[in-house]
């Protein structure tokens, strides 16, 4: 089969090799329908993450049971399943305590961006479709991978209530998923920080209230103004920069919580800021198995479309294309078909 | 009127000076009936906060309102009062938010360790007592300046909810307290972590479960121990060094929440294992004349006895002393008589 893989720093190539096979009795082997590239694939491909020369990259994807392991009970070949980017067995004591990504018997899911992708803990990880999904929503669906359960996790731990004014720092796919986690979550008025008018759309098609184009100083100044000098209620930081940290910091009032869920680069954080002004921080890697069932009823119902982050899809083929575009903010998001 | 400053790190003197005066018609005069030393006035004692020479020092206090201005409505001369450390006018957006402490129209309460004390926003900042307290409530009352909601923020902030394990780490007043609040909070197990038996025994008496002398590596295994190898639902971090906030994140199970109410010195926080592990950090100066009603409460019904945390009492004059006892770790907490 066909499967991506990273050589060095900018490196991508797609590579033969043999489809996964079962290994542990509660794998399972999965058909891809669509997989994609993740924002937190580009730390390795612009060389700011150690590299293993010719290891598989990606780890989002939705498609066909091809094979289960003798001890998966809740899944058979011919079921279309979402597949978590991390694995868990939904009964562990963190399990139960909603840090799915702390599985005891959790791992990562890899080998998204090719044909089959190999996956563990199944009967815990999996979450299926009630049927073959409309080739349509396939977008929407493969978001709740990750992308989706990751803006979502970031709202649920900046504390998003109703009434609450939220702030989004980031206009990534995973921010613009914030803005549609905080929104459907009851926040009045969602800050939307973003630059780029093709991102500012989505956000706003998301339910964002407010768009503000100003970063640093200029940024807060704004967020002060449409929050009557007081500051937001909620701040999501969905970008992982020491720049984006701070732009959080500064955006939350005094009691306010931060969500933070792009991998930390550089990130030093203001502890005597967060202790004068009880500004609290909290996120993390997303438990995605934990939001599947609630996320899955929203995309299903057609309460929401986080699909329209993929505004680029290419064939597998392409998928170096892909992280250009992706690396060079041509594209929010790719969906690879294989 | 005597009153207590500080000239240099060792150097604690009492003084006279003016008894202070009504400035702003919000203000009032408090006749102090006790004050007490806080740990965070070791800080300067010991040199690690600079120092104006001659300043006062000393934040808490419980006495009878002498004088107040002309705009102050819900208290009178002879009225028993708490006085937080922090003032507020409990109107205000943070007010309003819950973060007191943060007031658009707070400041600090100066003159603890003196006879007579100064408070802003006195409408917004004290709570009274019905009628004049029995001499026996007075170690208790006075807790409610500063320690007791201190430690209650920090429970506050770590989530404790019922049914929970909670670590506290530091076993000062703030640290017992934090027991008590961890307790009343409703956590079935509580750890203190304590090396000293005269506050292990408060701690006992306070509620907790389990007692914890082992620090660093050692102390995370036995948390883990107690916890069937999971680790805490949520850690109190009462100190404000390093050493106690990478004890807390240690102590700390996946998805937990780590309360801090220490003022923070040389503090790093390991960004990298709070976003792998999803542990949150949330807490800072405690917004006190948020939780006085409820805690005043806990108080006058006896269901609470914090005032344990006082194992010295000294008259006013011996104040030097105070420090001494306290930074030499031979008094938990000194209660001053004026």
């Amino acid at each position: 089969m066909r499967v991506t893989t990273i050589h060095a720093a900018g490196d991508i190539r797609l590579e033969e090799r043999p489809v996964p096979v079962i290994g542990a009795p509660t794998d399972a082997v999965i058909k891809i329908t669509a997989g994609c590239i993740c924002g937190s694939d580009l730390w390795p491909y612009r060389g700011e993450n150690p590299i293993t020369a010719g290891s598989t990259i990606g780890h989002e994807m939705v498609g066909v049971i091809e094979e289960v392991g003798s001890e998966v009970r809740s899944f058979k070949p011919g079921d279309f399943v979402i597949v978590p980017f991390c694995t868990c067995d939904n009964t562990c004591p963190n399990c139960d305590n909603g840090a799915h990504s702390a599985c005891v018997n959790g791992g990562f899911t890899t080998g998204g961006q090719g044909e089959y992708g190999l996956v563990g803990q199944a009967d815990g990880s999996l979450v299926k479709t009630d049927g073959m999904p409309d080739p349509s929503m396939i977008p929407s669906l493969l978001t709740l991978s990750d992308v989706f359960p990751t803006g979502w996790h970031c709202a649920v731990s900046a504390g998003v209530r109703k009434g609450h004014t939220a702030v989004v720092v980031g206009d990534g796919a995973v921010g613009l998923c914030g803005v549609l986690a905080a929104v459907q979550l009851g926040a009045e008025k969602v800050i939307a920080m973003s630059r780029h008018e093709s991102r500012q759309e989505i956000a706003r098609a998301f339910g964002a209230t407010h768009i503000v184009a100003e970063r640093g100083a200029d940024g807060a100044k704004r967020i002060k103004e449409i929050t009557d000098g007081v500051g937001a209620d909620a701040v999501l930081e969905c970008v992982g920069t020491d720049d984006a940290m701070r732009m959080a910091f500064q955006a939350a009032r005094p009691g306010a919580m931060v969500g933070f869920v792009g991998v930390p680069h550089g990130v030093k954080l203001p502890v005597e800021r967060m202790f004068a002004k009880n500004v609290g921080l909290a996120g993390g890697v997303a438990p995605v198995r934990r939001y599947l069932p609630e996320l899955l009823d929203l995309v299903t119902s057609g309460t929401v479309n986080p699909g329209l982050v993929f505004d680029s899809v290419m064939p597998l083929a392409d998928v170096a294309e892909g992280y250009r575009a992706m690396d060079e903010r041509r594209a929010i998001k790719v969906l690879l078909q294989p």
